[in-house]
């Protein structure tokens, strides 16, 4: 029998699909799995020679699930703000990224956006970008799951030059990591405005062949919809739907602009669906009708998008916003309650990776990603609901400690897999380089 | 000559008219004003002998002004959540404050309050609440700057039964406190649907008399338009111009619902505006058109509202949800920038409050009210523009110091002026009590 490592909890909040907050209850790790869940009590009894660790002012929920993001953006956080979508990527990501990125870029970049996402409560993220094996190697380091797309579009960068270089490479990687416990890969053809009918038939079979999710960015903006409407006549949904792309495989990122036509869609091919309500506020792309959707019975995650868009990576503030733009989109103050919101960042983003089996709740059997949180601060008491107190008022420094596999990755705010200083320094370093390039261009 | 301090930062924003960002510059206090700001070095020669303190990764700034809130509410953190404004008013918080609110709750309550909100980098807040001189108590304890409303309400509180008991006690704690440098004396009718003609009069009369603004809640959320075209067959808006309420002494606090009639007023009477961007969203209780107001004239500062409704005090996560919000409402991604922002929780919160040649802003002559924002983090990294950092990506743990009219409240997190231990266990009794008469009434 290897080692029993027990988790007590001041509260335990399971994040099944009823949210049950279970008080003064303990977490039985054995084997990177979750063993049991039983009273405190009951826990120190059963079992006296296991390690018991005290979270005597905390929850332990499930670790969060940041279902949509681009990690290696992170050295872009700040650098254009209140910009218009196509502005800002046309004339500052899209030329930053073609300057920048490379296979080192990556793996620096996505490094310190994971050192983020850790000290974020993030245990899975759901990553859209280039030099896949960069951020692979990096999520290998920090002990993260990391679901990561094989991107396609329609031009060159420094990543691939043609579709068949982006799908050869895609496919390598795919190779390379078809067994891995934590990292899997997906299909991500970045938007319909950017690849061709063609490519995303091709990529939609991929899909069958492999059994792979895709991600797509859709009907994220007003703007997307103007140009497909001018050059197919017909919205983006209209137009997957007719190429035979649509299917619960489907990962539907952003679906800010839904009308009453893309409703009979939605509800036949039932894609999951991830908001992303800061970036989309932020971007004033829209907002996400998403309790709508899930009155349809679709599944709704969330994601941060890009810290460039966002700007950080912090699903507590994630959740915030989602749940007040809910509630602002559809005038009705009871919309998206904090559990329900709770629900998006935890088992609704396992669930739209197609990984709900192993990860997303606090359950027997399933993968120990957990993360405490301290509520003993004066911003979140008094504590008369602690899962209002983690959506409506606790802050992204009051995790503590987070757990993938049963691998704890921080510790009392500390990263025990990464080196924070060294991922700062190189934070600076990339910044020097980059800004001085981008004053170039200004002067 | 007194004692001269110097902090030297690596970025000082003053959130004067233009938003300057000067780089590894000092601020020169003495007698607890702001008596010079020049470059780091210069200062080091001028001043050799004065205390130097270093903020090299820090930004230097106004403290911010919260515009609106009821302090003590923040005993009531998360007590009801997702619930519409009146249910939320009738069912829950008014029931309670009938049953708990006292001298002692409030001083304890509001002594909470601003406990947070130091540590949220808070340096002057415009409370409307009761027990005025227990809340007055606590920010002479706590050295902040506060403006304390003579709250006026037609129903019976436990602080005062008729409209003459509140006038009475609130013209009392306006004579009390008439001298005194951070704490001042409002007016504070409730709202348009809670005070009659008669009592809003007169009200207007003593503004006019003592020379005070009038803090009122209006046009907060679309039940109080319907319920005043019902009973008056008018808009609160008219009906507050039709009795000669309105002048640039009015602070408007919500502002969510605007027709073209009510911009005719407002464009005439020019009031204040406070924007509550969370509470509005929690309540769906619509959006303050922020950038339109702006264009039209009118000054619009920010505020959290209590605790109650948000959950938090926390000016950092308001501002962000501000830009979002405007963002989102205009559609318009370029709307109320970053640097816009900053200043609506800065120099227009003076402007609201009448204190702006007092403070508001980092200005030769102006009190040392000043915050340190460390953005030596990785979600703060790199830095690009700090005051997008500071709008979309800090969090209130990297406040790292703040000072009111010169003295020092916050010292690398630890308050000074209050024991935070003390605090959090005051909350707790009071939680428990709460608690346990709220569980009785849902048995």
């Amino acid at each position: 029998m290897t080692d029993i490592t027990i988790l007590h909890a001041r509260w335990l909040i399971t994040c099944e699909d009823r949210n049950q907050v279970l008080e003064n209850h303990a977490l039985v790790i054995q084997n990177g799995l979750i063993q049991a869940i039983l009273p405190s009590d009951a826990a120190k009894q059963k079992f006296p020679a296991a390690k018991h660790e005290l979270y005597n002012h905390h929850v332990l929920m499930p670790g969060m699930i940041n279902s949509h993001t681009h990690s290696s953006m992170g050295y872009f956080r700040g650098l254009a703000d209140d910009l218009a979508l196509m502005d800002w990527l046309n004339n500052y990501i899209w030329p930053a990224e073609k300057k920048w990125i490379s296979n080192d870029f990556v793996y620096d970049a996505s490094m310190f956006a994971m050192a983020e996402m850790i000290r974020n409560g993030v245990t899975c993220f759901n990553d859209m970008y280039f030099f896949l094996e960069a951020t692979a190697k990096a999520a290998q380091t920090a002990g993260l799951r990391a679901h990561i797309g094989m991107t396609v579009i329609d031009f060159p960068t420094p990543w691939a030059k043609s579709f068949e270089e982006y799908i050869e490479k895609g496919l390598a990687f795919y190779e390379q990591y078809k067994n891995n416990a934590l990292i899997k890969a997906t299909l991500a053809p970045h938007a319909p405005y950017t690849v061709c009918d063609e490519h995303l038939i091709r990529i939609k079979e991929l899909a069958d062949q492999l059994h792979l999710k895709i991600n797509i960015h859709l009907q994220e903006a007003p703007d997307e919809i103007t140009k497909s409407m001018a050059e197919f006549n017909m919205r983006p949904l209209q137009r997957l739907q007719k190429i035979g792309f649509l299917s619960e495989n489907v990962i539907a990122i952003h679906m800010t602009q839904v009308i009453e036509e893309d409703w009979q869609i939605l509800k036949k091919y039932k894609p999951q669906i991830v908001h992303c309500p800061q970036s989309n506020m932020k971007l004033a792309s829209g907002g996400c009708p998403v309790t709508k959707l899930q009155s349809i019975g679709l599944n709704v995650a969330l994601g941060t998008d890009g810290a460039a868009s966002n700007n950080d990576l912090n699903m507590l503030g994630e959740m915030r916003t989602a749940a007040f733009l809910a509630k602002h989109i559809t005038q009705d103050p009871t919309a998206l309650s904090a559990e329900e919101t709770l629900k998006l960042a935890t088992l609704n983003g396992a669930k739209a990776l197609g990984i709900d089996k192993v990860t997303g709740s606090l359950t027997v059997g399933k993968s120990a990603d957990v993360i405490a949180i301290d509520l003993e601060q004066i911003e979140t008491q008094p504590v008369y609901h602690p899962v209002s107190q983690i959506v409506y008022a606790a802050s992204r420094q009051q995790i503590t400690d987070v757990w993938v596999a049963g691998k704890q990755l921080l510790k009392q705010r500390k990263l025990l897999t990464l080196d924070e200083q060294e991922i700062l320094a190189k934070a600076k370093a990339w910044q020097e380089k980059i800004a001085a390039v981008q004053l170039k261009q200004s002067a």
